[in-house]
């Protein structure tokens, strides 16, 4: 199998690593806008070949399209007036609004959203690392719109890495991953401002930060590039929960002001139930 | 040396550990008011003996406080009461109420206030584990408030294990840890809420959890027994940081409101710089 990938960064190139360790792919081609990551690719050894996106569809079975979100938006209806047997697979982190692009394309069977849960801090080529995958979950949105045969290869890519498939629609998925996502980064990038401004004056602080800090803060080193168009695009979604966090921040604050210490222990002790779900 | 650790938990267990193993202690006594603490201790071999608090001041040259901070300001004059030639040193993570405790004690000189800083999200006997000081950081406070010989070997004691060590007064531990330590788990603790109000009526979304999420609410599994009384007794400082970061959310909110992804892309920007800070 031939699988092109569109955007050889870090969820781009890790599948890329991936599927041509396991076998799933015999060939990987690597599309990029940027030449310097196409060389890194190369040089790597995450990619077999780079070409032109003309080039690269009319030669593969499978494209996986892993750029930005806001990308991913011009680059479908794009990539899927071109195809006729290809599969085309998005790994994007919103899925609303791409549901939207491709819904009225002739060629929408030939396309499955996807969006593998799996991820770091880091990105570009550089950042693209074996089994990044191993276990974790991926969604399949509306997975009645897409052709079966291109469903049943997708299920079969992303079971070879090897990850769970979960099912649901576009709507669900942007609720859902704004609660176990969105929000973590936001509340990192905001932790971070927040401790970066104090350490204008403090310059010691940083000294003392240890591993509670490390692991708050450590999505706070996520790219702009690919978290604003998410924001963006999960901006409803995003601003409900946002809301909420904050609500829940303030009861905190409350309570403090009227050092109500017994309700405060209490709320802890229900937070700690997220060790029944999170191992 | 005889080290006599009160509170066989996360902390106290594992400085029982990497002091046996590196052989700054020779004999390891645990104190305790939870006997089954004692038992599993005793069983997995972090306290070669148990003794009452009485008993095991009096064969020990260096005593470890490593209980919840409220309960350290009513045992640390207990201690102090009692010991002539030993060491005591607390290992708490708020210091202004604990200096105010020990201050006008006849035999301050004995005690040493440290903070090593690490720890991870468990607690008890259980949780303790060997090199969970490895190269972090202890801060030492109102040094000079205590005896030469005392301070020399606290400082031998910390560097034993090995870690690094930085100095300074109780007033300014208690802003800096409010910035790195005590902020981040409020804001896990209410992350983790958020996201299980939700899980009510979204029985789904957990599946979905991956990388991002577990690491932010990682410290949201905390001990309530523990962060309590942290909270109560830095209370003032942590009122100033949970405020400066509830603005900081509200500064993304009014930002997503306004559809102004470019000022959120810059302060992604910023808080990205982060990683100069944390590797």
């Amino acid at each position: 199998m031939t699988i092109t990938v569109i955007g050889v960064g870090l969820i781009g190139g890790s599948m890329a690593i991936s599927l041509k360790e396991n076998g799933f792919a015999k060939t990987i081609i690597g599309v990029d806008k940027k030449t310097e990551n196409l060389d890194k690719a190369l040089r790597r050894r995450i990619i077999d070949e780079a070409m032109s996106l003309e080039q690269a569809i009319a030669v593969s079975d499978i494209i996986i399209l892993a750029i930005p979100v806001n990308a991913m938006l011009q680059v479908l209806p794009i990539i899927l007036d071109k195809v006729d047997r290809q599969i085309v697979l998005d790994v994007g982190s919103t899925k609303v609004q791409l549901a939207h692009a491709a819904e009225k394309h002739p060629n929408r069977g030939r396309y499955v959203a996807t969006h593998p849960m799996a991820g770091t801090e880091f990105s570009g080529p550089e950042a693209a690392i074996p089994n990044l995958f191993d276990h974790k979950c991926t969604v399949i949105c509306d997975a009645e719109k897409s052709d079966k045969d291109a469903l049943a290869k997708t299920i079969a890519l992303y079971e070879s890495l090897p990850m769970n498939i979960v099912e649901m629609d576009s709507i669900q998925h942007d609720v859902h991953t704004a609660y176990i996502s969105h929000i973590s980064h936001i509340s990192s990038f905001a932790l971070a401002l927040t401790v970066l401004e104090k350490e204008r004056n403090e310059n010691r602080i940083f000294e003392l930060a240890s591993g509670g800090f490390g692991s708050t803060v450590r999505l706070a080193k996520s790219s702009p590039d690919m978290w604003t168009p998410i924001f963006q695009q999960n901006r409803d979604n995003v601003l409900d929960v946002l809301d909420e966090h904050i609500n829940s921040l303030a009861q905190f604050r409350t309570l403090l002001i009227k050092n109500d210490f017994e309700r405060i222990y209490q709320l802890i002790e229900e937070a700690n139930s997220i060790s029944k779900i999170l191992k």
